[in-house]
């Protein structure tokens, strides 16, 4: 079987790159340790290669269907939610005394990783369960968290998140799903439509159990009158509770996860049980929408790792044509990999994801960090850093999978366009995260527009000094003198035209806002520049103390230098936008295409 | 029905932007006039809208299938092969005395345009016959030409290129098929296999005409021994002709034509026609390619102008979110059109999809001159201009046609990933482009290692000339002030880099063509921006002198200038590798993956 990621990279991200050991400091987390770590790791792999990739391409070519009203998925997906469910993935993060196992978030997501690279398609229902018991147990009362969180933690019943409704997919403060009050506190009658939904409805599991948004009648409107429920399809006491499936989307790709329109209340006889206050719904979603934004950014990362893998794989087995320059003809031909233009696509690819799972980690830890940290000052500057880094975090992976699972394609050529090699399914899959969980457009506006003007720039300041420190630790390593250089050069055009694009606020909301999702790309490509100057400094430092894993070292070193010279450069384009004061984009009027 | 292009924009690159009615003036075209190139372009439209689309999306969904050694296709094709044939479709170019029209391959491609933007499975049966019987008129006896063409123009027969081997993809010169003598002249027993043969075997045609490449045993090594022949499935005396159809390829997009996998002489009983002289072949074959590649670049286009098409329409339409700064939530949502990073998205796609149509038409245009041209230096100058136009006029379409896509995928957000629409079917057969016809990483090699080269560089310079004639009838404009000084000034940084990367020839062939794909992407950008110039310049023009269609000509010189202000800036990032000494993928090893 062609390997679906690196674990030899992962382990240099998780320790080496990275010490992720500092958690265990925390005593939250301190009967954990590199072991126990790797252990979690080692038994996902074992899952992922056991019982996901073998449904990888049969779940592709099998969809799920709504039949009688019901969703049937793929027959092997009960067992595998269960097997998640038994194996304590599902509330591995949660406290020993709730059954967990306090596992850092940070370890969770890479698990996942691994999971996803794997088979994006299965690897999403445990996740989904994970989100919405999370959500329960936070903000939930006695209650709701009894009733309900035992059956999500076994894999017995299924969580989703409903948030889109038709009118309301980016513009959340237009939902309409309106909820009733009934003589029983805490209890609602629930009525409106949900789209979207990812596990909203299938066989694999006795229950499903929705985290929704409501609009309580006679709330404010917008954003500050939505409140969150619990909304089972069926009830404890073992009663319907009016939740019909009305359809299943078919989709391009991730074709093995339902996705479904929900019909809420129809016949007025659907409860919802509030979360917490009322009109605090969104709050809550928010609350947990950094950790679901940065699992849509590491779902990417995961098919983009599976098909650079296997786009190695046939590089250097297939053979065709000859060194440039080399005439005699009886010469055999080379493996594809021998040539320079096809090593750029593969260095584009292990830039990408390797360079995502660096940032992606290094958000991971930093969460983790936050949920137990007392100083409230440090607590408030690692938040605005991670606050801002996630748009970029979800984005720039998402993007780049697109891009990334293309290049894999282009490597294999017209053996890539066929059904039989999978990266054809991977650059399907990869082009729903540019999507969902907030469009790359509408995190650019969060980007540009919030995050990097809260608390007067802070975040931004913050995000500046770590980069400069990056660079510090560089600078005593001289093998790594022309990627710093290289890396400095750009860093100082970027924040020059960084600084031009603050000062359109003057000219109001429109144009300042015009290129927030260029702003974003820019932004983005910095960002991962920085952690390839940061893996650089790991591998430099590693290959001046040890002598083994050269190959390994050199690789990444190389592999940054790449970033250096053919991604970074890419910001130049982008800031060109920066610098101009003329608005094509808001010229154009709609009568005029 | 939406619809999947623009005739106003069609008219206006055929008879407006570029005056292609200056080939009536040629006697072999005089018949014809704006009436007949009009009529033929609306009877493109009428099998289009009528025949083709409608099958979109059921050729997709109902992939042929190998039954019984035989290639089964949608049944609904063979009425529009023969249809095609009877419309004089497949040989519309060719004289009178042949039956044919006389027909511009200017017109002849641009109806391939309309037949393509609505469905590009169908679209391909007949223009494959065409390349096929077009080899075999020019370049095959009287005798071979009797017997097959007839057939063929009737869309009775189909017919193919063979050229692909499982060992000679991108590497034509180990194509290993072979040719042995028989006692008959120009006949030879053929035998090996060819594989992702297009229509390679179907059951809407009576039989199958393969034009394939293959070595006359003994013939010298390399591109220099190989021959051409007519190879059909069933010999003209009825009897099988030993080709067999080993298998079918399924494919992520453009399902509905059948990929076929063929054993030739499995028997020893396979009879091939040799097409004019032994070892000529490849000459022969590339004759047809400048067209080819021209004809893929089209494909691309066709789709992407069906997804803009499909993206504009659902922008009209969607209400979603509100206008930036617009705080009033009881205020209606508007159409995302209005939003300026939707409208980015869609100017990106019309200057992809018309930018491309501008580049191709001038190519088309200056191929049907080239044919008729008389006077040897002008002749060779048409040629030198053309050879070197053809690898960006086939690459950037492709590329942009998978990027185009993807952005009206985007523009619909999550009802884009479903199979409600058509775009994701566009995203998934645009991605064919960048892999036929030559990879794109071919044609940087062939347009850097080659065409820039030949003649002393004359065709480089003609390009450059013509490049300078359009600035020169822009500076008459001064409306159009600042998008020609925006282009003249990324163009003055582009020409110093070009200069910048010939000089790297010193360093030997590996180092030189090391980024031969960028320095592609790098000219089909300014490419593109010249030929955005040039629909400015035409536009105005029209603007000064007429008060109706402003609306039309407006979008012209909007979109000219947001290719100027953001897709122009991409060739920075691309640049700075040409004046860059740091070569990582030369340096990166295969064992540093």
């Amino acid at each position: 079987m062609t390997r679906f990621y690196s674990k030899r990279d992962l382990h240099f991200q998780l320790f080496e790159n990275q010490n992720c050991l500092e958690l265990t400091q925390l005593p939250y987390f301190a009967d954990h340790s590199e072991v126990t770590f790797k252990l979690v790791l080692d038994s996902a792999e074992q899952i992922a290669e056991k019982s996901l990739r073998p449904l990888l391409t049969e779940m592709d070519r099998n969809e799920p269907q709504l039949i009688d009203g019901k969703i049937r998925i793929h027959p092997g997906m009960k067992a595998i939610i269960r097997q998640f469910g038994e194996d304590g993935w599902i509330n591995a993060l949660f406290p020993y005394e709730e059954g967990g196992q306090q596992l850092p978030w940070t370890i969770h997501i890479t698990a996942g990783f691994i999971f996803q690279a794997a088979n994006y398609s299965a690897s999403v229902f445990p996740f989904l369960t994970t989100g919405a018991s999370n959500l329960i147990r936070t903000f939930g009362s006695k209650d709701l968290i009894e009733k309900f969180t035992p059956n999500l933690f076994s894999g017995l019943w299924q969580g989703t998140m409903a948030l889109t409704e038709p009118d309301a997919g980016s513009s959340l403060s237009d939902i309409s799903t309106t909820a009733f009050t009934t003589e029983k506190s805490g209890v609602f009658k629930i009525k409106g439509q949900k789209i979207y939904i990812s596990a909203g409805d299938h066989d694999a599991c006795e229950n499903i159990i929705h985290l929704m948004l409501a609009r309580i009648q006679g709330a404010p409107a917008g954003t500050k009158g939505i409140s969150l429920f619990v909304v089972p399809k069926i009830r404890i006491s073992g009663e319907s509770n009016d939740v019909l499936t009305q359809g299943i989307y078919h989709k391009m790709g991730y074709k093995g996860a339902p996705i479904a329109h929900l019909m809420i209340g129809s016949n007025d006889d659907c409860e919802g049980y509030l979360v917490g206050e009322a009109n605090q719904g969104l709050k809550y979603m928010f609350q947990m929408m950094n950790e679901a934004r940065l699992g849509v950014g590491m779902n990417a990362v995961g098919i983009a790792s599976a098909a650079y893998q296997a786009s190695l794989a046939y590089a250097k087995e297939r053979p065709q044509g000859r060194k440039v320059g080399e005439k005699n003809l009886s010469q055999a031909q080379v493996p594809i990999i021998e040539h320079a233009d096809v090593k750029r696509m593969l260095l584009f690819q292990k830039s990408a994801v390797e360079g995502s799972l660096a940032l992606l980690i290094y958000c991971a830890i930093l969460s983790d960090k936050i949920a137990h940290e007392e100083n409230e000052v440090r607590k408030n500057e690692m938040e605005l850093l991670l606050d801002l880094l996630t748009p970029i975090a979800k984005s720039y992976p998402s993007e780049m999978g697109v891009q990334s699972t293309s290049a894999a394609v282009q490597v294999l050529g017209g053996a890539g366009y066929t059904t039989d090699f999978p990266v054809e399914q991977y650059y399907r899959e990869a082009r729903i995260h540019p999507i969902h969980e907030g469009t790359t457009g509408i995190h650019g506006l969060d980007l540009l527009g919030r995050k990097v003007l809260i608390q007067e720039g802070l975040g931004w300041k913050l995000f500046e000094k770590e980069i400069e420190s990056t660079i510090d630790n560089s600078k005593e390593l001289s093998d790594l003198d022309s990627i710093r250089q290289t890396f400095e050069l750009q860093l100082k055009k970027f924040n020059h035209a960084a600084a031009q694009i603050l000062f359109k606020m003057n000219q109001g909301p429109e144009k300042f806002l015009a290129d927030a999702t260029l702003f974003l790309e820019a932004t983005g490509i910095v960002c991962i520049g920085w952690m390839w100057l940061k893996q650089a400094v790991s591998s430099q430092k590693a290959l001046n103390t040890k002598e083994s894993e050269q190959d390994f070292y050199f690789g990444k070193i190389e592999t940054a230098r790449y970033f250096m010279e053919y991604e970074l450069p890419k910001i130049n384009g982008l800031i060109e936008r920066f610098h101009s004061n003329t608005y094509p984009t808001i010229a154009m009027r709609k009568e005029w295409f």
